[in-house]
C-alpha cells in the first residue's frame, strides 16, 4: 500500500452500539475529495484500549496519514492523547500552547480551569496543536514511525471547524494538484437516468473528468471534479451537463430547492402560498426552513380536514362531496381560495391519499392532485406516487415548489418528472 | 480476543468518499445489542480487492463471527462472494436455493432472469443462503477457519427485512440469554439532567440493569436492559425511572410526540388547530406526518407575514403594531382566531425569532411566544432558546404539541423545561 495512503480511526462506545450513525467520516471524506484524496481504510472502534493500541501499531505501518476522530474530551474514556503518545513511544506533557487554548476558552465563560479542563492540554510531546476554534479540546499532529497521525473531536461542529487546517496538514504529505469541481443542484431526475443520458450522449466525456451523483430526498447532487490542469475539459463537461440536464438543475453548490424557489420570487418581487392537504405543512416548512422566507412566503393552509377545504378555503361542499377532497375542481378551487385570501401572487395546492390507508380501486394509494399558478394561469395535474407516506409527503411537498418555480422562470408547464408519470 | 467476537465488514465506494453516510451499521449494532451483543471491532473498505483480501484473512483469525454489508449486488464491483469463496478456499457454485430466489423474483415482476440477476445465485460452495424478502440478491452463511461470516446486502430496506434471521445465526454461535428491555420515550429532559436525577436518587441501581440513552430531536430515548432472570430488577428500575421521571415520559416503544398527542386527542375525542408564525408550518407537518391525522388535526394556519395575521386569524393590526408580532397579545388572538375559525377543541399558536436575522436588544434572536389551550382556557409564556434555525423551530414546534398533550392530561400548566428558562 502507498505510502500516502489515508487512514481513518473513529473511537467512541456510542459509534459500536448503534446508538449514534457516524456521520463525521463522511464530512472528513467530503474534506479531503474536494483537495482529489480519497479514503483508503476506515475503522471504528470502542473506547477498548488493547483494539486501539493494535489498530495504532498496524496504521503506523501502513499508513500515509492517520486521522483519528473522537477520544479527545476530558473523561477517563477519552484515550486518543495517551495511547498516540505510548505508540510515539514518548510522553504525555503539558502543552503550553493547549493549555492556553484551555485558559483562554475557560476564561471566555468566566469559570477556573479544573482539572477536567486541564487534562486536554496533555498532550504527548513533541505534538503540535490543531486549532479548535469552538471547544476546549485541541486536537494535535505527530509523526509516528513514518506516519502523520492528525487527532480530532467527535463534536461534529467543533470537526467541521478544524477541518481546514486538518486538510492543510493533509496536503503538505500527501502533496496533490488544486483541484476544480462542479457542484449542481437537481430535481426530478434520477442517478441511472442521469448516467444514461451521458452514456448515450454524442460528445466522449474526458476520463479525467470525475463524474460523482450524490442522491438526497429531493434532490440529486451531481458534481464533476478534476485537477486544475483539466479546467478547459471541466468546463466542456459542465456545458454538457446543462445541455442535457436543462431545467433539472436548480443551481450551484449548496442551493437547496426552497432556496431555489426564493431567489426567483425575490429576483420577481412575487408573494407565494400554499394550500396543502396530504403534505400537511411540508410545503410550508420547507420554505420557511431557509432564511428570509418572510419577504417571499405568505401564508399557508394546511387544510386538512373537509369542513376546512369549505370553510377556510371556500372549495365547494357539493364538488367535495360528489369528486371527493382528491380531485382536480377541489385541488384548483383550493389554489383559487388561497390566492383570493392572501393576495399571493402565485401558489400551490395539493390534496392526495399519503396513506398507509384510505387508497381505493379509483384512487388508489399514492394518488395526488396539484394545482399551481395563478388565477388567470392555473394548470392541475394527477400522479400516483406509490411509496411509504413520509416518502411520498416529501415528494409531492417538493414538485410543489418545483411547479411554481417552473412557472415563474417560464419552463415547460410539465416537466420531465411528470411526462414520465403522465396517466 | 475472546473467540465471540463479532466483527462489521462495510464495503462500498460510496461510503469512503463521504458521499453515502452509513447508518446500516447503526441498525445492526442496535439488533445485536437488543440480544446482548455488542460489535467488537467496525472496518469499512471500498470496493478495493487486495485490502478486503486482507481483511477477510484478518478477521477469519481473530472474529467469532464477520457480518459482511454491501458487495452483494450484480455489477462487477460486487466483490463478496467471489472474495469469501476465495478465503474459505472453495469454489462459486450456482447455489440452488439461491437460484430459486432469483427466478421466483424475477417471475413476480414479469421480466426473465438475464446474467446480472443470475451472477447473485452463484455463492461459495457449502454456503447457506439468508433469505432476502425484499431484493432479488440473497445474503449467506459460510464457516471459515472458525468464523461465522454472515453476508447482507447495502439497501437498507432489505437489510433490515434480512437482519432477524442474521440475529438467529448470531445467536447460534454467541449463545445468550434471553433480554428484558424497557424503551421509554420522552421529552423536555435531557441526558445529564436524567443521569444526575438517577444518580442523586435514594435508591440504589441495580449494577446489571443497564440504562442507556440514545438522544434525538426533540425526543430523549432512555432504555434499560438486562437478562431475563433480572425481570424483577429491571421492573423496579422502571417504577424508578417513573418516579424520576414522571410527566416527561411520552410512552414505550417508539412513540413519537405527535404519536403520544394523536393518542390523547383521540381517546378525548377532540381536535386540534395549529396557528405558526416562526415555526413556518413545522407544527402541522409533525402532526400529519403520522398517519391517522385527520381524526385530530383539523387545520394549520402558518400566518407568515404580519397582515396575514390580522386578514386570516383577526389578529388586532394597532397590538401588532405597538406590540410587535413576537408578542403575548398576538399569540393569544393568534390562537383565538385560530380556534374561532377552525371550531377546533384546543390549539396552540406560536411566535418567535427564529434567526439568523431579526433579534434586537428587546428581543433576542430565539426569542419566543407561546399561547396554548381553550378560549377559556388559554395559556402564555415567553422564553429564548438562542440556538440555530433549524434546531429553534424544532424545539419550538415540539414544545407546541406537548403544551396540547399536557392540559389534556391535566399535568401542571407549566413544565419542567419552561421552569428551567423562565425570564
Amino acid at each position: 500500500m502507498a505510502q500516502c495512503d489515508i487512514h481513518l480511526l473513529l473511537t467512541g462506545d456510542e459509534l459500536m452500539s448503534g446508538d449514534t450513525v457516524d456521520s463525521n467520516s463522511a464530512m472528513i471524506a467530503q474534506a479531503l475529495s474536494a483537495m482529489g484524496q480519497t479514503v483508503a481504510h476506515k475503522l471504528t472502534l470502542g473506547d477498548d484500549r488493547p483494539r486501539l493500541v493494535a489498530a495504532l501499531e498496524q496504521a503506523s505501518q501502513t499508513a500515509g496519514v492517520l486521522i483519528m476522530n473522537g477520544g479527545l474530551g476530558p473523561t477517563q474514556d477519552d484515550l486518543t492523547a495517551e495511547l498516540v503518545a505510548e505508540a510515539a513511544g514518548v510522553a504525555l506533557v503539558l502543552n503550553a500552547d493547549a493549555e492556553r487554548h484551555v485558559r483562554a476558552w475557560c476564561a471566555a465563560r468566566s469559570i477556573e480551569p479544573n482539572e477536567a479542563n486541564l487534562k486536554q492540554a496533555w498532550l504527548p510531546e513533541g505534538a503540535e496543536i490543531i486549532h479548535n476554534p469552538q471547544g476546549s479540546a485541541v486536537g494535535f499532529a505527530l509523526v509516528v514511525a513514518s506516519t502523520l497521525i492528525l487527532t480530532t473531536p467527535g463534536v461534529p461542529g467543533e470537526l467541521k471547524a478544524m477541518l481546514p487546517e486538518v486538510c492543510d496538514r493533509v496536503k503538505a504529505v500527501t502533496g496533490g494538484d488544486a483541484i476544480h469541481r462542479v457542484r449542481f443542484q437537481t430535481f426530478g431526475i434520477g442517478e441511472s437516468t442521469a448516467q444514461a443520458l451521458i452514456d448515450e450522449d454524442s460528445l466522449t466525456w474526458p476520463e479525467h473528468v470525475v463524474l460523482g451523483f450524490r442522491a438526497g430526498i429531493p434532490q440529486l447532487e451531481i458534481k464533476l471534479t478534476a485537477t486544475s490542469s483539466d479546467s478547459p475539459d471541466v468546463m466542456q463537461c459542465r456545458e454538457t451537463l446543462e445541455r442535457l440536464l436543462g431545467d433539472h438543475i436548480l443551481g450551484e453548490g449548496d442551493i437547496t430547492l426552497a432556496g431555489a424557489l426564493q431567489q426567483v420570487l425575490r429576483s420577481q418581487g412575487k408573494k407565494m402560498v400554499a394550500a396543502e392537504s396530504c403534505t400537511g405543512g411540508l410545503i410550508a416548512a420547507m420554505m420557511t426552513a431557509e432564511p428570509g422566507a418572510s419577504a417571499v412566503f405568505e401564508v399557508g393552509f394546511v387544510a386538512y380536514a373537509n369542513h376546512i377545504k369549505h370553510s377556510i378555503l371556500g372549495v365547494d361542499e357539493a364538488i367535495l362531496a360528489t369528486e371527493g377532497a382528491v380531485s382536480e375542481p377541489v385541488v384548483r378551487q383550493m389554489l383559487s381560495g388561497a390566492l383570493a385570501r392572501s393576495g399571493a401572487d402565485i401558489g400551490v395546492a395539493v390534496s392526495g391519499v399519503a396513506g398507509p390507508d384510505g387508497g381505493t380501486a379509483e384512487k388508489p394509494l399514492g394518488t395526488v392532485w396539484l394545482a399551481w399558478g395563478t388565477e388567470t394561469d392555473m394548470h392541475a395535474f394527477k400522479t400516483v406516487l406509490p411509496t411509504d407516506r413520509a416518502m411520498f409527503q416529501k415528494l409531492v411537498a417538493a414538485a410543489g415548489l418545483d411547479l411554481i418555480r417552473r412557472q415563474l422562470l417560464g419552463l415547460p408547464k410539465l416537466p420531465d418528472y411528470f411526462n414520465r408519470r403522465a396517466i
